[in-house]
């Protein structure tokens, strides 16, 4: 596991998704220091080749290099991540590399977003092999603060979009949103990027970050870019590595279910409730997957639909086994 | 009212209170242009002499300005004010200015503080008064946003400093802190300041500001400076101008009730339930002036101290009137 191996096959589904079109492969480099603060100088070109990111654990440093960098007058990206990189989070590097003199990647596996009964001990972590995906794509800085130096003792600020964070993922994960929305005001203050990057997968992330910055006026540029799938059209996903060969199979039944949408739409369709009746029944075929929810939304307020008109959002949680798995696409008529 | 005459008497109580030593009088002068943007160019320097501060209303642009501020290697000041300014606000920018390439008064009434039967409405508000007064002070920009504009349709962000909000004055004015920490948040990412400043007078926002800024990461020094009084011992506060003459006179007991937990403690009192009881009993000889809560408290925690070492926070609030009004001092051993 852990070896990205992607042919040139797309699916496209929903028509947000892509697969990566060139062929793409992780070889680990012999590992070298963790924290390898003076690894590496900061550049100020765009053009980088397997240099090793700059790694910084320190707040306070990370926020006087980002004072310095901006007066220079040059522009940060950032890219957030929980690390155990995948195609999608080199998607949102790439594109973060392009418009950025400093490209920062953040890799914190932030323990307030997780519920008290979810993975936060066992979700994915290989640092070494996340280090070496990020300088491949020209990432100049790795952030990657301690649990402890984020939340320390007495810590009791708590950023909270209120209705959206209540909504589809939300019902099922109380604190979830509230944790992401935190963790990112924490890593915007930090960082100071001008632009972060955020996948699409997380539908309901995105919408409520962009509802944040908009309603907080942080004056960071916010990049949502599209999911990134398997060739079989599973979308990418840290946890996909949880699944079991039989479980990843069942689990196609998601995007496919999203397809089956589409081309409802496609057909004419209108209604929500008869996709949406649709969509379970497809699902439900799976005995290995048990739908959380799927619901078609208005894109801004998560409200319900009832009838597909301009954009929404069809967006949809599982277990496929233990394993939850998301999913989502937007439509447009 | 609105007339400001200081005599030389200083009475210092708490320890923490000071009254202006020199006479300062304030004399308007014949109103100009409400929101005059091309006034006055932005300086560098320190030296002022009653300039026309520039007014910024829009959010974008005050936000541009910070930048190239920011980019020019300048240090900007922001003293967050509600306006109808007095002696407090204006020793606020005075010791800003000091530090402060850029001095930002921020002047903004904000409706999401205010709990629905409070005095929002009838909150004075006196641009004219204000612009003069902020320009004796020498400060550069006037940053007055609408309140359509901070908080537009849709909006549904909230900053919470969980737990210290809910004490003190929280416990009679549930989401006034949650109201304060958002809109000081937006605040501080419209204007950007290396530093702000705020008064020791609002002593439970000052620590609920502080600890958002270290939990949050906010890279800005919050500098909190002690409470003005009137010669007669009253805490200035916009609000003093709600009360009648008959008024003013019972509410001095606020703070000739602090001059006493003092006198106790100097005296080798320890238990804060003798300190409180002494205090709530002088209070109680002033029919005008009803108690909402006095406490003596840890000074970061907000909890109740049963015994006073090392430092602690006496805090209180009062209705004299229809008006509610607060004082505190810190006290350490």
């Amino acid at each position: 596991m852990g070896v990205w191996e992607y042919g040139s096959v797309g699916v496209g589904e929903c028509g947000n998704g892509y697969t990566p079109t060139l062929p793409y492969s992780y070889t680990p480099t012999p590992p070298t220091s963790l924290h390898s603060h003076t690894s590496t100088p900061l550049h100020s070109t765009h053009f980088f080749t397997m240099q090793n990111p700059r790694v910084i654990s320190s707040i306070p440093e990370m926020q006087t290099l980002a004072d310095q960098v901006r007066r220079e007058g040059k522009r940060i990206g950032l890219v957030p991540t929980m690390g155990y990189l995948h195609e999608g989070h080199l998607s949102l590097l790439r594109a973060a590399r392009k418009v950025s003199d400093v490209l920062v990647m953040s890799l914190f596996v932030n323990p307030t977003q997780f519920g008290p009964h979810e993975d936060y001990q066992t979700y994915p972590r290989d640092f070494e092999r996340d280090r070496v995906l990020a300088a491949s794509e020209g990432t100049d800085i790795i952030f990657a603060p301690a649990a402890e130096d984020m939340y320390p003792k007495g810590y009791t600020t708590w950023v909270e979009v209120v209705g959206l964070s209540d909504k589809l993922c939300g019902q099922f994960r109380p604190g979830h949103f509230r944790g992401v929305a935190t963790v990112v005001t924490k890593l915007f203050n930090i960082v100071k990027p001008h632009v972060a990057f955020f996948g699409q997968k997380d539908a309901q992330q995105s919408i409520i970050i962009q509802r944040m910055v908009q309603d907080l006026n942080m004056d960071i540029q916010i990049e949502v870019l599209p999911t990134v799938r398997e060739p079989d059209g599973l979308a990418l996903s840290s946890r996909n590595v949880y699944l079991s060969e039989q479980e990843h199979q069942a689990a196609l039944v998601l995007s496919r279910s999203l397809d089956l949408a589409q081309k409802l739409i496609q057909n004419g369709e209108r209604s929500t409730a008869v996709i949406l009746s649709k969509m379970r029944e497809l699902i439900a075929q799976e005995p290995l997957v048990a739908l959380e929810y799927v619901a078609i939304t208005d894109l801004t307020t998560l409200e319900d639909l009832k009838e597909i008109s301009a954009r929404a959002l069809i967006a949809l949680a599982a277990k496929v086994g233990k394993t939850r798995l998301i999913d989502n696409c937007i439509v447009s008529l």
